[in-house]
């Protein structure tokens, strides 16, 4: 690839009458006198100048860049989520080094370790690996993933979205309930979605029963599961929390396959609230998470880094989105009055 | 943000007893005596010692980065194609830096210079802008829009995915075809679509009406023209092409809640191909973009640039997929056949 010359620093002496050093403190906002500032400032605008940002990086200690470690931009949460992140950071005058990871433990190493070699600023991670080297070389803050006292992390408030889906089910009717999760083997923020749903049903004297998968299953077992407990069109549950919109969708699919109407014979809600890009609809009833104040949050605890005493956990607060696969609360008052 | 101090090279060099020079060598894969190597590699293991790729960038000329300009990620195809290109550059030892422009002329003009500034290798963009400033000073490629000839271009075949959903509209039983379009003002490589449908239904002799809308308008023509051509639950065509499966989708559920019955009434084809993320499915029967054969002809392109003697078009081949909202192929034969 060529590269045709581009004017110096140099240059901006030249034309401005001012030494190289007067240049080099304009341009890294360090004080000068006005007039001095204004010619080199006409100067750089004059020669069409553009600050060699990886000069000023080893010079300053400052790449202006922070890397960003997604597993994926398939899945239309983390391609949200970058996009929100991307913005964030602009705004603040940084740029997104993203890194794709695929759910590879090995991938997620290498990121973090090709992060520090380009000496990025800093690293929001959304990681799956059971034993990353977060060694505090590097400013990082994780999404979704605690990984102890000395790391920052953003999440969706999982225990209460668990909460709120026991009792927005309980609420329209659902008497027997059933959870489905499936996730990383590793433990994450997310897995308080079912530690909520559990505490809601108790608190509530609901029946529930959960069946649990792990990613490296097949989902095969929640399918046996389902047809073994539908007995004539029915199924045996009337409210179903999945641990993801996703899973819900799927689900949903499953059982219009076998004659079970939703939300008349059971009544869905998934987590995440991602809204179809053509229509703007919901898949499913859903608990939302707030993605741009999680990415706000996750830029603003980087960058005032050395201002936050304590890394901090940010749990931001969700709330639940009708969907069509729950009964509109309109009807359920209509039911009741009736 | 806080650093801790790092080994630098020359305490690699200390350790291996060796000149900095050597170091340098080694790491820029400059030729040194085997023993040499050897021990340079084993004090870099040793200390830990990850390079500065942004000193390097400096001395080499290389900084190894690619900017990506996308509009924005919210929309799976920008998502998916930005996840393809970032594996694909990681392949070649490139890392991505991401902007998203959101659709802004202004905002694409700056991420352009911004680019620049930070001396990335090369550029891989999607943008809009009528008038933008690309003046060589950097290696460029763009995806779906074509600058003249000084700038290689990648894109699907759009004109043969036109004729293509033309003809598989006459092929399964359609004799009156529509053809709906919203997309950006400025004609690009996309518009080819609307040529290649027209071509085929006058090969075909088959009737066809055309409605087009800019990105400014809102969509709310498109479902005038459609009331306007029901008529007792019928719609006056039996097939449509939407130069978007977002646009197919929401036409689609327009139908629905007028009574027309697709595919049954009329049948419907988008374009883009992008599978539910949930499900697998496509939303809607459709012509498929090789989103990663066009990721890797783009960085093919960008990396390639100066063994290519003339810059080039890259226009990839497309297919048909079936989605649902069009006959299946076995049950129009079976209507032939009876």
């Amino acid at each position: 690839m060529k590269k045709t010359d581009s004017p110096t620093m140099k240059d901006v002496a030249r034309e401005a009458g001012v030494a190289l050093g007067t240049v080099s403190k304009v341009i890294n906002n360090i004080p000068v006198g006005e007039s001095y500032r204004q010619r080199v400032e006409d100067a750089i605008e004059k020669l069409g100048y553009h600050v060699n940002s990886y000069a000023r990086g080893l010079k300053t200690n400052k790449t202006n860049c922070v890397a960003l470690l997604m597993p994926s931009l398939r899945h239309p949460f983390f391609a949200i989520l970058t996009d929100e992140l991307t913005a964030c950071l602009m705004k603040h005058g940084y740029r997104s080094l993203l890194m794709i990871t695929n759910y590879d433990p090995e991938a997620e190493k290498k990121c973090l370790i090709l992060g520090q070699q380009n000496k990025v600023d800093g690293v929001i991670a959304l990681t799956y690996s059971p034993n990353l080297d977060v060694d505090g070389t590097i400013p990082l803050v994780t999404i979704d993933r605690h990984f102890g006292s000395s790391i920052p992390c953003v999440s969706s408030d999982n225990f209460r979205g668990g909460e709120m889906a026991a009792e927005k089910l309980v609420e329209l009717g659902c008497g027997k309930l059933l959870f489905m999760r499936i996730g990383p083997r590793i433990l994450g923020e997310a897995d308080k979605r079912s530690a909520g749903f559990e505490a809601a049903c108790r608190r509530l004297h609901t029946d529930y029963e959960q069946i649990i998968l792990n990613d490296e299953d097949t989902e095969a077992p929640f399918y046996t599961f389902l047809s073994e407990h539908i007995h004539g069109g029915k199924l045996d549950f009337d409210g179903i929390f999945c641990n993801t919109d996703s899973l819900a969708c799927r689900v949903i699919a499953f059982l219009a396959e076998h004659g079970v109407r939703v939300p008349q014979d059971v009544q869905i809600i998934g987590y995440d609230g991602l809204a179809d890009y053509a229509t703007g609809r919901y898949p499913c009833s859903t608990i939302v998470q707030p993605i741009p104040r999680m990415a706000e949050e996750a830029v603003k605890l980087l960058l005032d880094a050395d201002n936050i005493p304590n890394p901090v956990n940010i749990c931001l607060p969700v709330r639940y989105a009708w969907g069509g696969t729950t009964l509109e609360e309109s009807a359920v008052q209509s039911i009741q009055k009736s």
